[in-house]
Order: C-alpha cells, then structure tokens, then sequence
C-alpha cells in the first residue's frame, strides 16, 4: 500500500533500486495530448545520478520507455505506462548492507515492519524510487502548461547555512540550470558547490532546502477541508525520500509577525483582485488565490557518510558501519526536479477535480 | 469533495459555522469498544469557544451526540455518526462580510471557487469545522491508547517570538491543562499569556508552534513510499486552518547539522533497538522505529484584526474593512485539541492498515 | 468501511433501524444548485414505510432535514448533510431477535464478523438504511434533469412468476405511479397486486423484478476497465438490500442468441450515430453509447415470514423462530426509488469523472 | 481513470492488444509469501490465445516477468510488477477498424469519449487487456490458498442453449481442465464443444454462462452498505469483457420461490452455525457466512462475426463491415480464469480489510 498518489491524475509507482527497474503507470491522463518519450527525458536527465561533480557516480542512462497509453503520438486517456531499466549493479558494494542496518536510513524500519528488504542498494528506499515520480511529473508539467500556462519550477536555496536570495516571481529555468547545484543566485553558488565539494571531501554531507514555485495557477483550486491545496502539496513534498519540512507562503517565520502586518490586502486592477503582498503563498482556506504559490521543503544532509558510524546488525548485535558504495554528498540538484514533479501531480490532480465539480457548473465564471 | 480524511478508519465532516450544526461520519471504527459521548466531550471543551480570557467570548456548549455505530454502550462496526449543534448564531455581526471579503481569511477564494458562499460566520471556512475533526480523533486517541498504550499529546512551544522549552519525551497532559495557553513550560507561560493578552488589546493577533508527540507507537507503521507516516502527518496537520509549516524531528534545524553530525545511532538494548538520539523524529523512511513521535506546526497570526484594513468587495471596487464579531486573538489554545486529533486519525488508520498487509502475516514478529 | 459510495460524487450513510435516526453526507456536490427539503422528500415518501397496503405498517414520516450544504436556497459545493429521525420504535416486538438469528438475515453474518450486533429492527441490517442513498439519489436525479435532461426511472416488471410487459423506452413515471405495485403495465397489476396480498394472507412472501432505465444519457460516460458504467451499476444494484441479481440489455437471455443475431447494427442518423437494437442496453465497452440505458435487478422473496422456522440461537443450540413484528411482504414498490437513486449515484459520478478527464481537453466535442 | 481495482491489495492494469505490451502493478501485498513467475504463469496460459481449436488462433507465448516487488524469492511488501510483451502484431488484418466501428464493440464509444483510439486489435478494449487481472487473481488464489485454504475455481456451465450439470460444492480443478471448454460435466461437455465448432463454422460466435465459487471461505468477510460482498463481486464480473449478468446463490430463478420456500435455515453441528440449503450463495446481508460462496456470470455471444454487418465509419456514413482477424467463437473457456481471478482479488482485498477492522479488536473469535 502505499505507492498511489493523486485522486483523478492518479500515478502508482514500483521497482527496486537494483532488480527489473523503476516505474511508473498514469492513469486518468487527458486523451489527446501530443506525448513522446521526449517529453519525459530531459527532467529525468535532470534527476539522473552521475549528471555532475556533487552527485553520486553511479552510472544510469535512465532511459525512459512508453510501453502503453499512446497511439500515433497522441495519449489515449488509458493507462500510461513509463519504464526505466536498471543497469550500473553493482550490489557487492552493497554487501555488508544484507548484515547491517544503516543509521538514519530505512533498512531498520523496513526489516522491521516487512520482515524481509531488497538490500543491495536499500531496494524500494533508494531514492531510485523517485524515477516514476519525475517521468509522471514531467507529463503533468507539460499539460499545465498547454492547457493553462502554468510555469512549475523549483531551485535551491540553502545548503546547510549557506542562504541564496531568491524571489520566487522571477527566477527563472534557465538560471536554475545555469550551474550544477540548481541554484539561481549566481553570487551566492560559488560558495555553495564549494561547502558540498568539502564536505565530500571530508567523507561527510548536507542539506538544505529547496524553494518550489508554481506561477499562473488560476484562482480556485484545492478542496477543503482536508484536501486543501497547501495539503496536498505538504503530503506529496514529505513523501519525497529525505525530506524533513515543509512551509507554505511566510511559513513558520511568519509567526513573528502580528495579525495586522501578515496580512495580505486586496486590491482590484483592472478586473481582477490581486493580494499587494503575498505571505500567503498563493492559497487561501486551501484554495488557489490566483497569487504565484511557492513554499520550502527542507532535506536533511544524506545519511551515509565516510566514517564509522554506531549501529546494530540483523542479530541485534551492537557492531560499526562505514559507508560505501557511490552516493550523494547532498540531495539537493537532485531533488529539485522531483518538488516540480510532485507540485506538478498535485496541482494537476486538482485542476481535474475543479473541472468536475465546478467547470460545468459555472462557479469559476462568477464575477470575482 | 475533499472531506473526507483516512483510508480505513476513515472520517467525513461536515457543516457550517452557523445553520443547522457540525458533525462527522466515522467509519471503519473497530466494533466492541467502549463508547459514549463522555469520551468524546473533554476534547470538543478543550476546543470550545469562550474557555478563556485568550479565546473568542462566541458562546457554544458544543454538546455531542452520538446518533449511530453503537449499542448498549459499545461501538457496532457501523458508522459512527456524532453531531454538534450551533446555537450563538449572531448573523448581525457578520453582515459586512456578506459584501467584502476578508483580508487573509478565505471568503474570497470560496467565492472564486464555488460562485457563492455561506459568509454568516465564514461558513465552512469557519474554524468551527474542526469540531468534527476533534470529535472524531477523541475516539482514535481512545483506541491508540486502550489497544496500544499510545499517548498522542500536543502543547503550544512559541507564541511570536516567545520560546517555551520543552521536552517532547517529558512533558504531560497535566502540565499542558495546567495554564489556558496550554504551554507545559511553567517559567515561560505567563510571559507568553501576557503578549497574546497584549496583542488582542491592541486589536491585533497573533500566531505560534503547536509540537505534536505520540509516545508508544510500534515500529512498522507507514506506508512508503507516498502515504509515509510523516507525509500523511503533514497533510493532516497543513489541513487544519491557519496552519502555515510542518517539520518532523530535527525539521529546518537539521539542515544546519551534517550528516555525520545528524545520523542517529542504533544501539541494542535489551534485544530492542533504540537509536541514541532522536534527530529522525521516530519516522526513518516512512516509517515509525519505535522512538517518540514528534513535529511541530507553524500557526499564522490570526487574519482578522479590529483595525481598518484595505480590501475588496463583491463588486471588485476597493475599499476597507475593519475587523468585528467575536474572535481568537491566537488559535493556539484552541489548535492543541486540533493538532492531538488529526494526530491520532493517521497513526490509527495507519495502525489498521499495518494490520491489514502485515498483521497476520507475521512480518512484524520477525525479529528486530 | 464500506459506506461511502462514489468517487466524485460521493455519499457516506449511517444509522441504525433504531436510534438516534439515518442519514447521509453527500460530498462532491457542485454549487449554486437550487436545493431544499421539497426536492429530497418526494422519494422518501416513495421508500417510506406505511405508504399502502402492500408494504408494512410501520410508521415513519421520514421527514428530511439538510444540516448543512446550503445557503439562500442555494448548494454551496461543500457537505450536505441530510438526516431523517427514527420515530416509531417498538422495540419489544423485536425482543426474540436478541437470542436468535432470523433465517436467510443478516443476524448471523453480523454477529460473526462484529462480535456485535444492533437486534431491535436489525440494526444497520435493516432496509431503513436506505433512507440516505434515496435522499442522495433524489439529489443527484436532479442534477442529471437539470443539466443533462437526463431522466432516470424504475419500476417493478415481475413478481414470483407474474410478469409485465414493460418497454424500457416508454413507459412513464405517472404510470409507475398509478398505482401501489409501481408496475406501469396496467393490464397485468392487479394479478399481481393480488399475488403479493395472498402470500401475505399466507403469512409468507414474495420477489420479483426491478427494471432500471436511464433516458438521455450522453454517449461516452464509464472509466474501463474495471469502472464500467454497467461495473458499477452492478455494484450499486447489489449493494441493495434483498438483491440477488444484475443483467444489463439482453442480459441472461441474450446468450440464446448468435453474435450475428445479438449485434447492435449502427446506423448514422442525421449525423448522430444510433444503433437499430439495443442489446447493449446503453453501454459497449463499458461506456454509455447514447442509447437507452437499462437493466434488470432480481429482489429475493423477504426472509421474514409468519412460520415457524428452523435456526440457531446465540448460545448456538438448534431452536425455532416465527416472524413478528411489521414487514414488507414483498420490497419491490420500496425497491423502485432505491434503484432510481442507485442508478443517478452511478451517472452522476460518472459525469463528473468525464468532465474531469475529458471535459475540457475537447474529446466529447470531436466528430462522433 | 477506472484502471485500478480494490482498496488494500489494489491493481493497476495497463497494456494495449498492440504495443509495448500489457501488465499490472499489485500495491498492498503481504510481504515474506514465496513468490516466482511459475506461480503465475499457469494462470496466463489458461488465459492464453491459441490454446485450443475453439479459441482465436493469436500466436502469444504470454511468457509473465516479474520486475519488481520480489527479492529472494519471497515478497517484499513493496509494488509487484508484472509484464507480458505483446508478441504477433499483425495490424494489416485490422486497417479496416481505422475507419469503420465494429457493431457491439467498444470502437465507437472509446472514440466518442477519448477522440482518438489504438484502432489495432482494439487497443484497450481487447481482451488481452485482462492478462494482468489474470496474473495479479494467480497472486491472489495462491495468498488465499496458503493462508486461509481457500479453494476459487471457475467452469463453464451453459453454451447458448446447451446447459451443463454442475454441482457448486463438489466439481474439481482436474475436471474444469480435462476438456478445452472447461466444462465439468463430461456428459454434457462434447455436444457443447460441437456448438462452439458450428458457430465457428457458420462464421458465428456463441456466448454462455461461467460458474464461480468459493470453498472455504470464512465466516465475516464483506462491508455493508455498499461494499457487501457480492457487490465487488458483482463489480468485478461485470468489468469483464462481455459479461451481461450477475447472480448470486439462487439469483433471478429465486424470485419464483416464496419466501417460506426460498430462505436458509440454520443449523448447529458441532459447533459450528451452518445452513441446511445454500440459496444464499454463501452470502447473507454482505457479509460471507462460512457457506460455499458461488455465482454466476452471463457472457454475451462474441461480436466479432465473419458476416457483413451494417455500421457506420468515422466520417458517421453509412457501410458495412465483415469480421477479419484472428477472433474466438466463443470466449468461455478463457473466461474461467478471469472469472477466478475477479474472484480471488475481491476476496482477498475483503480479508484483508476484514483483519484490518474487525482482527485484532477479537470480533472474529467471539462465539459464532
């Protein structure tokens, strides 16, 4: 259970780090819409490991494959089903992985709830796991912009206390993509990569946060009282492997604030109500304002780390474990195309559900 | 759509802050347990209305009944219908809200979205929803605690800038009802007090953390890799109103830790494993590991202010509004109760749900 | 689990036979729908007990009231909450049911699997349950006539071996309501009205048949593979009380027939596509084809007859049990609403999920 | 949407008759069961076109794939994937199906709904779509098997007119597959098989019915209202391709029984509650009551005819069209195994949901 998300624009993931591959089948996709393997690759490129200096050297092509759901180009509005082959094994890196339960990592908690794990390569808590999640967000990404134009983009914004300055109006894909850490603050990224390179080089690692935008959302999305817009999005961004916090708009620095200085007036131009602040991050009551959405997921340092580390075997004996094998020494420009896939799937899920029960019946074309 | 939370202990709430009442369908409940309203009660007074000198003077008794799912004293199996009435309607009070929307608050996203709206009291949008939400998880903490000797307890830690200490494997139930902000701290509460008192005597509000603990609960529940523990925690805690950011264990702090530094240590103790520190939360990979449950939730401050403030009204011309009617000048008393609730809702479904794919099959008694 | 119905448009009921009433939460509704208790009341007058001589006396007015959902006569797209009370309980007459299970029942099966059981009435077991599906149903019929011009309607075709001749494109609601049988074949009622009052003279019972139709529905509802519109009236149809079987368009006797005899020949009529048959009854491929929906339910003779019976206490020693107590000496008149409301559950759920999928991406407005 | 069936052991079919091929994830299943591609296969060939001279010569191998979800030979707990390549494409035979629908095929309302169809083989609307309910229903059977001693077997029962005795209680695995029809009554079976080869021969096609059951199935498994039983049961026949009618225990003949005549009565041997006829089914008030459970399924006769029918092209002109390609006369015999797969997923999903409710709370051990 578990391995499902989203109501109407519903994606079910599978595979295990090493075995038959990674995947994951859409369902309830539009019919109609151009969708080629092309479509898919670069944000995987984008999650793949190996891409740079400060990801892990694990070698995946991570080439995507449409094995159902499109005719002549076209989506069918059937099942969409996407596949990526594992190819670099290398499990005897992994073997002391099959004895010993990695600290801070899910071999415990898995041992324990299922009573048997995929070891080489921590199987399902790889964050190989996330290969569907960006081949199904590169899909949803695509219809929002077609459809309603809506810009999906995420960045990094700190790596452990190293902060960038960037607004979330106008940065743009280009200079996320401009420098290896995905990081738009061109003044600020130097630093950055460098505080990653020395702490692989210390055999140690970091997190840090990741700022995810969505502009162009129409106002009127989310369903409340438990499917709130901002809820959906909390769900999907601490379903992400590694991920330790999220805040929406002001977040909890807004708490500083009082009643009369965090809130956002309204003011009419031209037609249309705007917010002349934003510390709403674009939801209200759980629904789309029509403002930019953006929120920060906060991503722990990665766990394995170079050094001898306290930890407990399989026969609950008191042993070390040092890391091995070829990781991350930081998550972040990995999980940056993984926040817009998830932001894309929720926010997609829910233009589906507003069209159901609003688009016919014309609440979205009141005045306001 | 969208009211309805869990998957197998599974509750729908319903009603508007003034009209017929506030209720909520539960089903999925286990049959044979004990259950009346007076188990229900103490956590709807916890919610009230006018309690204090710090919450809204608004008078409701908020008086539950149980109209179905039990006889002679214990649950059926069937749904558990519960209902709460309304009774200080006092529309009046409201009337300028039937023409402006409030700064902040929802009126105008409902209006966007459903093309009308019930302004009398905010409606739906009202906190007055959450009393079937506290109804419901009065009975889930009942059961966690009668079937696992879990204890879900919440308590307020910050009030704009002020901090209380406390400890998430320490602190009690007594000590939290022991003051009317709720605050376990004894040294920093009557500071704390004093600012909200302050605040709402300057027609302003303001905001705070609730930290959220489950102590007791299993190793083995969640279920990776979307409906992770903390992942369903954070949508139940970013669904409540006013809420604005979510961590889990370290949160956004733990991004200023390396990983060497961060990792928790796995130590058997008495053929148990423990981790020596509890940086994860008692969540690794989605999944509980035996150690203390804990997170905290960032609450704005409160949107409405008795101050004029610019704004809209239906007919898109500018104008201002000046907060009236009976209000919280912090929700943070009122947000324990709230927080505890939809606490207890997830770890129960999930509770079920580890029954269900690995109760019987015996996965949870292999050893570790 | 298991009493919540629907995706998009989606009924959570409750209640028992005896108690605090029977109601349902309708979840998913679209706003600004004229709606008050008139439009609900005329089918539970339709279900309600006592209405003619041919269904059991007891007395209910089952009087409906909306809690919650509605505001200036308008839905307001968030909960409705209707709730009916139980007023004429007489439990003692139940009083036997306590100790012993009423053959071919529910007692049983429910003590077994709930280790608990509401006797007086039967509990949740009881017909009454229907109540909240008939409140929602009369909803959703309106719904689907406002918006769509979609009529949908039952009525009873056989009873034990009597059989009316019944054609699913014509008949009238006025003559299913002519008379107290709810049978539009005027020629044949009588002899069956008959029938039901000599086998209620008898101390006995009887079934029948329940022709469901919808008229006007759109070509293209229905989500294959598994949420076939026909999958899921079929689902709808046996979730009701006393059914025991489903067929769709020529059904169980359609198998008689060749494929070249049972085909649906298409014809294009001024640029519309019909079929010259309908075997298919409405549906090919589980999508509607923008024929005449209709099929066929199969109601058992009611379990509770004036004999002594053989059956097994509850300290399971062999004994015998005769009927007491008020019943329906045949549910079909009772059925005719409850298959009408089951029908629209289904196709307005349906039309939500197409108007979600494939509404605004313009599949329905392509040639065909 | 609609490619997904059940709530705790849940599937996503996926898969075209041409393309990339077919297959299915399975979420929720118990970890640590012994788990290889030979528990599955057996299944896929009884399933398999080219079986036999009364099924479609269609060359596929069906050779199943396990990618994910296994490790060691035993279930992890995590999704199962499984994939079958589609093999003997041969489209040229279908060029006519771009332009004209087939009459009482899915063509027409896939195009109406979607706009846009795999017009080769039928795209999602073959019958080969159901290659991966059969693998996950093989999973299913064997869960069933080795943890409760579940017997789900399946048998043709009746060719158009010809009708079979076969005994629900007693009628073996060995018999079903002694003869290429799958008919247990080998009296009956060579005067069907010789109606198969007729239709064939007269270029016609025959439809019939498939007996299912149940042994061993235990008492308390289903969830009233809606989700009793026989209603996923009924949901899960009728999303089978071809199927037309549902009914359970006595079905539509029981209706010409009184009620005197038609109910079960009880009995107490050693101990245990039973009943002394079946008319039930195995089913009393949704919920199982330890009885064999059994039902039948109607299949229309195939619509694929080797005769010109009238229809209509996709420029909606009038034509004809005449069955080519390689087609079954008859679709029982494949249909038995997807008729026992239906059954095993319901089934087992029940368990599952009937451990997580009712198995620890001790409802289930209660006397009865």
């Amino acid at each position: 259970m578990g391995n499902t998300f989203g109501n109407l624009f519903r994606i079910t993931t599978w595979g295990e780090s090493h075995g038959g591959g990674v995947g994951v089948v859409v369902d309830g996709c539009p019919p109609r819409l151009p969708l080629t393997e092309a479509d898919i690759q670069p944000d995987l490129d984008r999650r793949r490991p190996g891409q740079s200096s400060i990801t892990t050297p694990r070698k995946e092509s991570d080439t995507v494959q449409i094995l159902s759901g499109t005719f002549e180009g076209l989506t069918l509005g059937t099942p969409i089903s996407m596949w990526v082959k594992n190819e670099d094994f290398r499990s005897e890196a992994y073997n002391e992985m099959s004895e010993k339960f990695r600290p801070s990592h899910a071999d415990f908690t898995y041992q324990a709830k299922y009573g048997h794990r995929a070891w080489p390569g921590g199987g399902r808590t790889s964050a190989r796991e996330t290969v569907g999640r960006v081949a199904a967000g590169a899909l949803a990404k695509k219809i929002l912009r077609a459809r309603w134009g809506i810009e999906v983009l995420a960045c990094v914004t700190q790596v452990q206390h190293l902060k960038a300055i960037v607004d979330p109006e106008t940065f743009s894909f280009d200079q996320v993509e401009s420098n290896i850490l995905r990081c738009p603050d061109a003044a600020a990224t130097p630093a950055m990569i460098e505080l990653v390179e020395q702490r692989r080089g210390e055999g140690d690692s970091v997190g840090g946060i990741v700022l995810g935008v969505a502009r162009g959302v129409p106002t009127g999305w989310g369903d409340p009282v438990f499917d709130r817009l901002e809820a959906d999005l909390a769900k999907g961004m601490m379903s992400l492997p590694a991920s330790k916090g999220f805040e929406i708009g002001s977040g909890f620095e807004g708490i500083l604030l009082t009643g009369r200085q965090h809130n956002d007036a309204f003011r009419a131009v031209e037609g249309k109500v705007i917010t002349t602040t934003n510390r709403s991050g674009g939801i209200q009551g759980g629904i789309s304002n029509g403002a930019t959405l953006y929120f920060r997921v906060a991503f722990k340092p990665v766990a394995t780390v170079m050094h001898e580390q306290d930890t407990v075997d399989i026969r609950l004996q008191n042993t070390t474990l040092r890391g091995r094998g070829r990781h991350d020494p930081c998550v972040l420009p990995r999980a940056v195309p993984m926040v817009e896939a998830m932001t894309a799937l929720v926010l997609l899920d829910h233009a589906l559900r507003h069209e159901a029960q609003c688009g016919r019946f014309g609440a979205s074309s009141v005045a306001v």
